[in-house]
């Protein structure tokens, strides 16, 4: 699939979670805020590396992106989330009458880099089978705060069969761009997860007998901070809608 | 070696470059820019993860770190440099005196850290075994620009057995957080560098029949920034004369 005619169609209104599309392409997360809030959010990026991969940051109110130089950061994602005070004021599928001069765009990088690895390695992707979007789930882990923002840590969760959870540690731990290895391996209870079908964020997604259910840290944890920090303005990807870029996921691998 | 017990030896004025010391401990480059430049130098680091991998950030004039709980980054270094307007000032073995309450500190990942990992290989690392200063070269390679930031990319050289440089390669890649792989392998005048022998950091070492030079981004590249961009105030560690921090290098081992 030819990247700048996927974000085409997005552009021209197809609203769809974009897990499993250009493979082997980097999806990212996007988080924008106005120019007096950036610094905390680089500074929060820098001091929870695994949740908050930064991948690239506008200038402000610049809404392009060196990782896909002819793409609107305005338009080109599928769904889009406006923030006020904290509190989801509006999904759209649009930013353009949402954005401003003074918004500092940051693109976070997805876990869905390394599903490529996990499907090339004959790993089942179970959101990818099912069509679904990925499930998140907020946790009782509070990210290391910076300046005015702090938040619980936000995981996304797939089944993987236990003969295989080194594989998928081994294969995801080669990204560490892109939230690498997994931040916990079963045992839902322990991160505050209390039930596994219904999860905070995306679409619940069965788990079978012989398969753990493994823990990633999530591009959707800046969107817990924003609510958990009442920040005044922001818009942001909906969750599992993300931006597909131009660039490569090889160019993550170490 | 006690970290501790070296950084005191450093706070009661022991003045000597820290390669080689403490084998297995994070070392890492300081550099203290006022709040104003913050933004900036963060970004900066962020366009520019190779040479700046940053690894911690003080907040507004704390000088403390979590790498290291109990040290005072005004004191607990072997030698630092002032910068007034792109200018070196002053080099001091105390930073008290030139601290400021707007200064944020960036502690930014260091070569040395792999350095433990080549010589475990039987990789010899020619400078720790000459007891003198890692050579460090400015380079024709511009940084990606960041606000009011720009400047040279800064590299370290290491010679290297050409039957060795692949594992060099390997070993180093395994810590991305701490510069990674080399950027270049031989041909130093491609990188803009007429004469091994004449570094602009640190100290000259032999290349011998057989050896390629190596060079891998280096934690220096923001002093050079500083330089190159009027920065109006900063306080840097010299050259070579590293933070050692409480982190066990494994750490940053992906």
């Amino acid at each position: 699939m030819n990247t700048a005619a996927l974000r085409e169609q997005f552009r021209a209104g197809l609203v769809r979670p974009t897990a499993g599309l250009a493979p082997g392409v980097t999806q990212v997360n996007l988080i924008a805020l106005p120019r007096d809030w950036a610094w905390d959010m680089l500074l929060y990026a820098q001091r929870n590396p695994q949740p908050c991969p930064v991948l690239d940051v506008s200038d402000p109110g610049v809404p392009s992106t060196v990782l896909a130089p002819d793409a609107d950061l305005r338009t080109d994602l599928p769904l889009y989330r406006v923030w006020r005070d904290g509190a989801l004021v509006e999904e759209a599928p649009d930013a353009t009458a949402a954005w401003r001069d003074d918004l500092v765009a940051f693109l976070i990088g997805c876990s869905f880099t390394f599903e490529s690895g996990l499907l090339a390695a004959g790993i089942e992707v179970r959101h990818i089978a099912a069509g679904s979007n990925v499930p998140m789930y907020r946790t009782n882990r509070e990210c290391r705060p910076a300046g005015r923002l702090g938040g619980p840590l936000v995981v996304s969760m797939r089944p993987i069969p236990a003969d295989r959870v080194s594989d998928a540690v081994r294969i995801s731990g080669r990204y560490p761009a892109v939230h690498g290895a997994p931040v916990h391996v079963g045992d839902p209870d322990a991160l505050g997860i209390p039930d596994l079908a219904r999860p905070d964020y995306g679409d619940p997604v069965d788990v079978r007998p012989g398969e753990i259910p493994v823990f990633w840290a999530c591009g959707v944890t800046p969107q817990a901070a924003v609510v958990a920090s009442k920040v005044p303005y922001a818009v942001t990807h909906a969750p599992g809608h993300m931006f597909v870029t131009d660039t490569p996921d090889s160019r993550y691998q170490v």
